[in-house]
Parts: C-alpha cells; structure tokens; sequence
C-alpha cells in the first residue's frame, strides 16, 4: 500500500472502529450474551466475552465509503455512520450465510451457529440486521440533511433486497443443473456488486454531489465489484498457489459454477460430458483446464475482468475526484483490479 | 364489533392490504420464488403461487397505527407505510420465529421453512425485513416531513432490537431451570408489547402530535400489549376451552414458563417440587392448579393484567383522543382488554 493510502486509511478506519463500537454498544465492560454474541462475530471478544484482537478483514466497503465522501468534496466524517452500517450490514449477512451453507469456521474462528446454535444465530443476525439501520440513522447527529438520510436509506434497503436475491440465487444454482452466464451476472451482481457500488454511492451522496457525479460514483463501484469477482473467479482456477494460498484449481475441484466453468459449459459438450463425471483426480482437473483453455473460457472471463476494470476506472475519473482522497481511492482501485491473490 | 369500529377498520384494512402488496411487489402476475415465498407467507398464493385467499390474522397492530394517527389529529392515509411496515416486520418475526421454534405448520398451512428449506427461509426473512424499511420510507412520499421520517425509522429500528433482545431472552428461557418474574416480563416487553407500543407512537408522530401525546400514546400501546399478554398467560391455564379453542390448562400441560406459573414457582415449595416431575397426567394439571390459586398465582397475575388494563385506558384518555376515529380506538381497546378467547 502505498504512504497516502496507508496513512489516511489509518485514521479513517480507527475512526470507523470507534463508530462500530459505540452501535453496537461495546463500551468496554463485559457483555450480555445478547451483545457479547455480536461482539463475538465482530472480533472484539472471545467465545467468554473476553477481549481479543482478531484481524477485522480488509474493510474496503467503508474505507471506499470513507475515501469516495471526501474524493467528492464532502467531510468524510460524516461518512462515517454510513461506512459503520455498511460493514455491520455485510458483517450481519456472513451470520446468516454461515449458517445456510452449514460453515463452520470463518477467518479461523468457530462461527456464531457452532458456538450458540443456528437458533439463537438467526435471531443475533437479524439484531445486527436492526443495528446495521441504527448505524445509518446517526448520519443526521452528523449534520446530515434529513431528505438525504431518507434517500441513503431507501437506497440501503434496496441494496439489502439486492442482497437477498443474490443469495437466493446463489443457493438456487448449487441445486440446479444448467446455469447460464447471464443468470451468474445477475447473482454476483446482487451478491457482491451492489454492496460496493452502495458504499460509493453513499459516500458521494453525503457529499452533497450531483446527481450526475453519484451516477457516476455509483457505477465505479459497481465495476469494481464485478471486475472483483470476476478476476476471484480467474483465480479459483488459474490462480498462483503460492500467492492465493489456496490449492490452485480449487474451484475445479469443487465443482464450482464460476463465470468461466458456465462459459465453457455453455460452450463446449466435452465440459459438458466432463463435468457428468465426478471430480475426483488430477486428470479431471488437468482435462478441464484444457478444455476451458481451448473452448476460449478463460479469455471470455479476462476480457470481462478488463471491461469491468476500465468501466470503473473511467467512471471514477469521470466523477472528477479531487484531493489527496482521490490519490488514496486511485491508489486503492487499481490495488484492487490489480489483485492477483 | 361495534358498527362504528366495523366500517373505519375495514376502509383501513383494505388500503393497508394495497400499501402492502404495492412494497411486496404482488402486482396480480405469476411472481418469481423469491417473491413467491415472501407472498406464500403474507398469505396471497398458494405454494405453486396460484392465488389464494387466506385470513391474513387480526392485524391489530396496523390498525391501532391507523386509528391512533387519525384519532390524535392526523390524516390515517400518512400513517398507511408505517403501518404496513409493522404489519411486514411482524410477518418476517414470524418466518424467522418459525425456524427458531421449528414449527411445522402456522394458520393451518405449512412455514415457509418446511416448503423450501431453512436456508432459503431465513434468507427470505431477511428480504422481508428489508421490505419492511421500505415500507417505512415511502412515508416520504405521503408528505410526511422528512426529520419526522427519520426519526420514526430510528424508533422502528430501535423497537427492533428490542424484539430481538425479547426472542434472545425466549430462547434462553426454554434451557434454564430457574427465571424470575422480573426477566419474565422484561421478555414479555419485547417480544410482544414494544410493537404494540411502536404502533401507536408512530401513528402518533406522523399525526404530528406533541411529545406529551405522542408519550400517551406510546404508554398506552405498551400497557396495551402487556395487558394482553399477561391475559394470554391466564387464559392459557384458567381459560374456558370452549372459547379459546384450545384445550384447557394447556400451559401446565406443557410446563410453560408463563407469569402465574413463574409467580408460582417464586412462591411455593409444593409447586417447584411438583415441577420436578413430568406432567404425564391429570393429576399433575390438577395439583398445579390447586397450587397456583392457594399461592396467590391467579391473584397475581390478574391484578397485573388489571393495572395494564387500567395503564392502558388512562393513557389513552390522557392521550384526548378526537372524532370518530377515537370512538373505534376505544371500542378495539375495550375489545382487546375483555378477552376471554
């Protein structure tokens, strides 16, 4: 990372701590279950309620919300309600995602339905859910205008709804047989995509920007969400192991329904034939990547990678960012489009 | 129900229906599963999506929003996204709630979860948490002034939690030996009467009445909602079977940590010593009984449910209630507070 990011994404993201903890009401005393559940899942304390520092993850939805808000001339202070809500909100979703594909672990930890049970985790998400909503409504103690908290939070919950139908895609596809690369657009889009492009879009509403300018900070998010999915989808099966740290052709394996695989099923009937069979060896894994080779699956993949990443780029240089935010959230794009683990 | 109340409610509870098929996207076509799950629930399909017509339930709590908002001077068409809002927020409570309590069947249909399967239920529950908000923020669009929107957006996400904290400490009480009356009601308080509460208070502050009614109000709904409770819990052990429809005595049967029994329990050495034992028969229904009434339970608790009534009636009086509206709001009220079913 480079200085400029490194030093205000410092300071923004401890103050994004400080404004978590405080919703979600961790003042540093022990917590009832109820909150110590919470807290728990956040990585603040341990299964005894004990404090820990368990390493939060990269928090790039509110750091995007933080860095955009100031980029577009607005006091990202302000931001920070909105940054909270969006990081409690995705944090709520992992509750509930862990539990409907049965995970036992998250980030090394046992997860909330393994320590607490899937009842008592349902119920701990859906407050997290509320909490998440509590976190947006501090926007007007920011000095936030009351018409715009209202129209940051029809465009929260319909992001939310967003959210919700991608995963009811998601869990619809590893039961169906035929997916089409068209449908998969439409899940990581919900899935993934519209969380980033909301926290864009946040950060340059409470600016205060245009509308042409949101527009235009609302599509960079977008694209990055989807150049970022879909370059995980190339590295699921091209990726450098000893860069990834996972098992190289990992989605292979699994069986995984990724933009490329669809593609090449789509394509080619020896995937089709191939993929009939159980994925048992190394010839399995080595055949499939041929074929995805050949039938053009994995250049597909890349030039949608390519088109999403200068989607975003231009979107975000046509929003005319402006101050050394602008040089963070540059910096941290192509960080980002340049992933390659 | 008087002819009064009759005619106001059934003009109310028409529109509600409309405002709330208008968030739910029920636009009279062949909806897709994720809608369709979410229109199964409401009860407006079957579980091929075909339309049907299923007793939506009383739906109390929207139409104590609607008369209160009318009765304390405002137009009731303003309060309709709240009160669809609560109504919506209710019904995912109950998908989520369904899980939780893993039961089959509610209103005489199968849950949600038993049709498509916990994952994809709780993750509808979450959508129709979000549609919920949604509901709440087309108060905009009926002219509400935009800090009042926020404001009641806070309330509601507030009462949220409450609701939460209220399941939590349910779910508790099910695993544990001992609870206190004190816990007991605090429970009660949140899982029921907070969204009474909610009910009136929004209803109120969108007529824009000043913080004393809007207090009144707010009182008068959560005496209201504790009121009913504590009489579900008496109607639960001394209720006449022939008007609740259930069988009598059904919460000793069931050994169900309800406010006499509690009392009891609190009280009397007889009681914990008979509640060691399983409640295999008659004589144990008996015992309890005769137990309860010796120790003062039955008083207790009736004397309760008296004050709340009478908490209840007070506040809305303090409240001034006008018009015709304010004759149906007393009528419900009285309805509610002399149930015996």
């Amino acid at each position: 990372m480079t200085n400029e990011l490194q030093t205000i994404s410092q300071t923004m993201l401890a103050a994004l701590n400080d404004e978590m903890r405080s919703v979600l009401q961790a003042n540093n005393t022990m917590p009832d279950t109820f909150h110590g559940m919470i807290h728990y899942h956040m990585g603040w304390v341990d299964e005894s309620f004990q404090p820990v520092n368990v390493h939060p993850g990269k928090q790039i939805r509110p750091l995007l919300c933080l860095l955009t808000c100031q980029a577009a001339g607005g006091d990202w202070r302000q931001a920070l309600p909105a940054a909270a809500a969006i990081e409690i909100l995705h944090n709520f979703s992992l509750v509930h995602d862990d539990i409907e594909d049965a995970s036992p672990t998250r980030r090394g930890r046992q997860t909330m339905w393994q320590i607490w049970g899937i009842e008592q985790a349902i119920n701990t998400g859906d407050a997290m859910f509320a909490f998440a909503h509590l976190a947006m409504n501090r926007l007007i103690e920011r000095g936030v205008a009351a018409p715009i908290v209202v129209q940051a939070l029809r465009r929260f919950d319909e992001t939310c709804v967003r959210l919700t139908q991608g995963q009811h895609a998601d869990m619809d596809f590893e039961k169906r047989i035929e997916v089409s690369v068209a449908e998969y657009m439409a899940m990581i889009e919900g899935k993934t995509a519209v969380l980033v492009s909301l926290s864009t879009e946040l950060g340059a509403r409470i600016a205060g920007a245009n509308e042409d300018t949101v527009a235009h900070y609302t599509q960079f998010g977008l694209d990055l969400g989807l150049a970022f999915q879909v370059k995980d989808d190339i590295l699921g099966i091209w990726g450098d192991e000893s860069l990834t740290g996972k098992s190289a052709a990992t989605d292979i394996i699994t069986k995984k329904k990724t933009l490329p695989v669809l593609y090449g099923l789509e394509q080619s009937e020896a995937l089709r034939q191939l993929y009939r069979q159980p994925a048992a060896n190394d010839t399995f894994v080595r055949e499939a990547i041929q074929i995805l080779d050949a039938c053009g699956a994995r250049t597909f993949t890349q030039n949608r990678a390519s088109a999403y990443s200068e989607g975003a780029v231009d979107h975000l240089q046509a929003a005319h960012p402006s101050g050394s935010a602008a040089v963070a959230l540059q910096t941290l794009t192509e960080m980002l489009l340049q992933r390659n683990a």
